[in-house]
């Protein structure tokens, strides 16, 4: 049996740091708004192939990209250019857990130029997955989300409370699943948290989840599903978190069928 | 001499969570694009106004908007309606400290139903500041960032490495304020973190920066900047800033002069 | 008493046929796409000073900017620098009739460089109207749509009949009110086109559409509205030909009241 | 020899019309932008296939859609459905001339209901070419320009002239191809013409530009492609262009060769 294999994309601005406060410090809601689109973009483009992409710091972005080639990825670049005062360099590489393919992506980035280089302009470095390599178990999502969180914090406390309550649970797990079992795990609005896991070897998902209570109070549940690529995960993954939903249960996986759109 | 007084607006989606998942879950890619499109738009809108929006949890955005008055908010559900497939209330309250002006914003929109009643649509409660009531220091922005970020971090560690130092240090710095002065903190990208700090009493910047570096080991930076609305306060904070990678200082102040854009 | 006015504003993206084709010539999808969405953006940003901009030839585009002054101008150049590759150049210009207006906009930008001088970016030339001299009649709308469009055409014949119908009434009513009145006539979707008339002298909007039917076969109605800006102005014309719909009418006048958005 | 088949997508906004004025009127810049955006993800989306979309009146959108299978079809109604507050209806058909396939996709939509029926709601109808009976000639088309237009009229005549003579032009060359070879006829911006001609039997182009010079006085040249997909064909045109340009000829061909991006 092969190995389940994971392809992951870094998406990094070329110099954008220096562009931002070049010749004088730009307006910060032309910023924001520029990031939020670029970033929105990206992720039609990379969602239209099966991939899923995160903010992270929106000047570096992950993402997931079982399924998409080389054409794929100058498509992006060429769409950046195009529409943008900005251009993205790419790395791509593949691994069997999220956090060693982002390893091995990050450092093959490095070894082209400084992210503040300016004479690295739309490096692309890396391989995606031969068509024949890939499999229908490559790619493992977890979609957690707050149990009750509209009534228990959004309709209750401030505003702010509700939000340092998800960003303090989004990065006791992120660092919990990170040690635990490489896994990736991105904030994704609201009180939800999408990880990418390593297909190989179970991940715990109980542990997670009380590791997030101890810590913090706040209650989690989990759909996990697995696909071919990360929207056939993810799609899965979001089905069986309605399961829990449904059947007042914490953790739910969706591993056999294929969901559509 | 009068209070310094801060108005903010919170901007709730109507019944987000529910339309994301009927009748079945909606792709997550288009999801993120959405909401990173809605912020995007509010974004430059809020900046229109020389306000800022900060996405916190996307279907729950917090702005800083002196300076917007009753018919800039109704311009902006009016915007969403007639561009997205969903839409917001906005509710607005102005007090002496961040903090508190956000929590009297969520109460008075909790008190209009919840944030998944189906039948409160763009609701808009509160009262905008009077234009006379405003004072050229009304608003006080900080603008963090990590020292030497991109050749300690972006260019050293993996991007998941750098992610979770930004977050970390994000999540520490934000509880840090908002328990000692009432402040309320965003990350804005890169390794950038923008604090609204109460104009009153000194924000003890400091202590701050100390205490981030001892719980994570991540050196802060932070221009100061203050002014009539949060984009003059904004910019003085990033030409303050700038003066702080001039000068290697850990901390500069910008409160007298009011910077173009 | 006073002279109705009308303010023009000309933007003109610099250098963009060469762009298109350099180094190579650029996807067609992704100029479509580029085109569109600084159309939109100049749009929103036009439209939330009370202004109208038509998207022309996309790299010219006319804009009626009664109540935009100076800074509002600066700050589409500045939102258009910040989120897209190309840059724009404004030329302002005011007179008594549109066409008048915008032929002194035109000879203003010519005077400071070609369309396609690569030392000619983001000039801003001509002077907005000083706010005292501006009166609520200095903006005349006319809206035009065509009698029973779907049912005629939409559902009857096919899309490029319905395509060359509209396409065909637009021009000949474009060259008759410009010919005839020194009116701007634009093509805004749909069956509709919006002229920007002369408030000083009546117009001869039967003439107009018993021209275009001759010409044509194709049956207009009208609503014209007057204000202190294009939106007002706008508004009011779309009350207007809501008034013909209902009544039967081809022609109804709004010119009293104000009307919201 | 198989005979080369063209097939069109038109895509209509659904009762859009009624949306417009429901319940009052809406702003007129939120429409313009609406309109733009949601063409210019049409068009990102469709180009991502190498397929062509045209504006044409915006809510009545007509693409050219060789290589876009019925997936590719729904995930534009899909995305359309998650992005905007209005969704979309498609008909797809083929034929062996631009206008046989735009004439049979628009009877297949009117037969199931009207453009404002607000019953009919994301119909699709009609059906993709099988791949099996693509060949690498089905598109052929000629990208138009108007000789020297910059420093004959951009910078010369004033803008709404410019814009005179570009519509004027357009609806001679528009309505010559139509009724000559049954050519599908756009204009894209600027001072281009893009024209889906039938590949099977040689287009007049010399009579075409001749036509438009003796109504107009307006002199064009063209670059003709042909491919698999618009794409292909459209950017074999780009450089038949260019190929103008550089010999200062009227018409050039690009048959041959494969272009990429």
């Amino acid at each position: 049996m092969s190995t389940p294999t994971i392809q992951v994309t870094l998406v990094q601005l070329d110099n954008y740091g220096p562009w931002t406060v070049t010749p004088e410090p730009r307006r910060e809601t032309d910023l924001q708004s520029l990031q939020a689109r670029l970033f929105a973009d990206v992720s039609r483009q990379v969602g239209t192939g099966g991939g899923y992409v995160f903010h992270s710091r929106f000047d570096n972005m992950i993402a997931v990209t079982n399924g998409l080639d080389d054409e794929d990825h100058t498509a992006i670049q060429r769409t950046v250019r195009n529409q943008y005062p900005v251009t993205v360099s790419l790395s791509v590489a593949a691994s069997d857990t999220p956090a060693a393919a982002l390893e091995l992506a990050s450092e093959r980035l490095q070894r082209v130029g400084s992210a503040q280089d300016s004479n690295r302009e739309e490096a692309l470095v890396g391989d995606p997955l031969d068509d024949e390599a890939r499999t229908a178990e490559d790619v493992t999502v977890a979609h957690f989300d707050v149990d009750d969180f509209t009534s228990r914090y959004t309709d209750r406390v401030d505003a702010f409370d509700a939000h340092m309550s998800v960003t303090t649970a989004y990065a006791t797990l992120m660092r919990y699943l990170y040690r635990e079992c490489d896994a990736l795990s991105f904030f994704v609005g609201g009180d939800n948290i999408v990880s990418i896991c390593p297909s190989a070897e179970p991940t715990n998902y109980q542990g997670a989840i009380q590791h997030v209570t101890a810590e913090t109070g706040i209650e989690l549940k989990v759909g996990i599903g697995r696909g071919r690529t990360a929207h056939e995960a993810g799609m899965s993954a979001k089905h069986a978190l309605e399961e829990c939903r449904t059947n007042g249960t914490r953790i739910e996986r969706d591993l056999a069928t294929a969901h559509g759109d």
